[in-house]
């Protein structure tokens, strides 16, 4: 046996004590022909002797099967159980894995260390393919996941030449619909709320909103532009931040619609009737879009589909019928109009 | 190789190829002394060519460590984000484990067909332990990960008879101390909404229950008792249920926040008053008690700390540090009074 107390042999002892090169115990555990039959038989004594297990060589002789997928999603407990889009796709997700017969792991990632370790995790290949929501620009993530040859798809890209598989929505065209919608309706103070701007979503929408103003002929104006962050105190503050800047502004588009629960609370607290002063839009219809007082006009995403697409896509790669492109799918919005606009 | 085109290799093949028996072949991957280097070889010969890997061979030599652990909860997504519990108990766990660098895995368990598959992933040794937590009486699952010899702790335990360890509240305490106070507070037609009668909690609130009726010297009556499932719809249906049998009660305890959730919005409807006509108790102290109208008075179950004294005891366990005797620990609870009561 090697000296070391702890950690498990490596490819190196295996070799040394073969008295071969890596290359050659590599062949060996690879189950290359091109192999002596005496250097085979070293490698293999080493390799019992040692106790050696090849990690990639495990999974591969394993049947390269651990039936398991993880979802990761970047953010803390709180956020995650605040959020209904997460609670559809992990429906949506689980569905489809479980139709599979696939195990599916929640995990959250919230800190730098975090991070790191699950990127040990996902090298030890503990499950065979990742499903990553709520995906930022700078999130180094994907791109480890990227470097292990795993199998990943995202759910909405990080940017417009994303590497890897995605399934999306129309996030320009629901940024368009609504601002057509409220324009329609006759507002010319249209304010957005935007997510946070370093995800393609938030980018997405916000071009949508500039584009829909241009159709309508209103001028840009970039006090009526307040950036969120998704959440419903990101909304709050948004909306504050808006109505101190521009107190005369008839309409808001929030680009969710727990962002937009927070803007009516703030619009409320001001006296200000909605839709009679001022018209809503959110994004998303989930649950909460219903049963807010009044029901939220908002821009209908397929967020449970999503979930089951991103698994589907997910499952081909994993069986090896991804081809070479990565697949992007981009689901279309639909335009909701209930009591707030 | 073996003819066989998927699947790993099995210790019979090695075996066969080694021509040696079965016991052989474990003693020389258990790293044995009683064995001739003859059949050492020969093992070793057949390990490397049919590329078979122990499965807890390959853990023992990796270090006995995948530094992940799984949370199961036995409910659908929807329950899962309908209940503050989880969230808590979740975050608890989280916090425990990020601390001691530990990855937590989150997984939903709601069919026959996911615990079956369950098993097979804990079998494969994917994660170093298991918390687990609403469990059922009959719920296979903490059996077959005792067979399986992996570190777990439930939440709660299954009957007083647990043989696993598990991290509780005094649930008995819990009933008892809700119908102390209404009893105090001069009710005595006092009904209660248990939990799903199949868990020792539901069981435990119960009998704490039946003991403040006896200690305030007040008949028992079946009529007040109603089977709930800790959901709000099933708080709603016990409430009716309970006004059907008996519509003079002037007194509600619901074994969770949730369950009183239900019950208030039925006796709302009916125009009886909280608490004038009927007080109201439930427990857990998630947020929604404070935030109902009228707030109400719950026992409180500190269920953030629940979770991380459960992941606290896993980590022991799992560093061989649990003990002979599996942990028990059961935490105090604590009366709220608000205003429903």
């Amino acid at each position: 046996m090697s000296g070391r107390q702890t950690g498990r042999p490596t490819l190196e002892e295996v070799a040394a004590l073969a008295g071969v090169g890596r290359g050659t115990v590599s062949r060996v555990i690879n189950g290359s022909a091109r192999v002596s039959d005496r250097a085979r038989e070293a490698v293999a004594r080493a390799v019992a002797e040692l106790g050696y297990v090849p990690d990639r060589a495990a999974r591969a002789l394993a049947g390269s099967r651990t039936d398991a997928v993880a979802l990761v999603v970047p953010e803390t407990e709180a956020r995650l159980f605040a959020e209904p889009y997460f609670l559809d796709v992990i429906r949506g997700v689980s569905a489809e894995l479980g139709a599979a017969d696939k195990q599916l792991l929640l995990t959250l990632i919230r800190t730098e260390q975090e991070r790191q370790r699950f990127e040990q995790y996902l090298a030890a290949q503990r499950v065979d393919g990742v499903l990553l929501v709520s995906v930022h620009r700078d999130d180094p993530l994907p791109d480890q996941v990227r470097a292990l040859g795993l199998p990943a798809v995202l759910n909405g890209r990080r940017s417009p030449q994303e590497p890897l598989a995605y399934v999306d929505t129309d996030n320009v065209g629901a940024g368009r619909s609504a601002v057509d919608h409220l324009a329609g309706r006759g507002r010319c103070r249209i304010a957005t709320i935007t997510g946070p701007l370093d995800m393609d979503a938030a980018q997405g929408r916000l071009s949508g909103y500039r584009q829909g103003l241009a159709a309508a002929g209103l001028p840009e104006d970039e006090r009526l532009v307040a950036t969120g962050d998704f959440t419903e105190d990101g909304g709050r503050r948004a909306m504050r931040e808006l109505l101190a800047r521009c107190p005369d502004l008839d309409a808001v588009f929030a680009a969710s619609d727990l962002m937009a629960v927070g803007a009516l609370a703030v619009l409320r607290a001001r006296g200000l009737d909605v839709p009679g002063d001022v018209a809503l839009v959110g994004v998303d219809d989930s649950p909460v879009a219903r049963h807010l007082d009044p029901p939220l006009t908002t821009v209908r995403q397929p967020i449970e589909e999503m979930g089951r697409r991103m698994a589907g896509i997910l499952l081909r790669q994993i069986a090896g019928e991804g081809g070479v492109e990565p697949s992007r799918l981009v689901l279309p919005t639909e335009l909701v109009v209930r009591r707030s606009s």
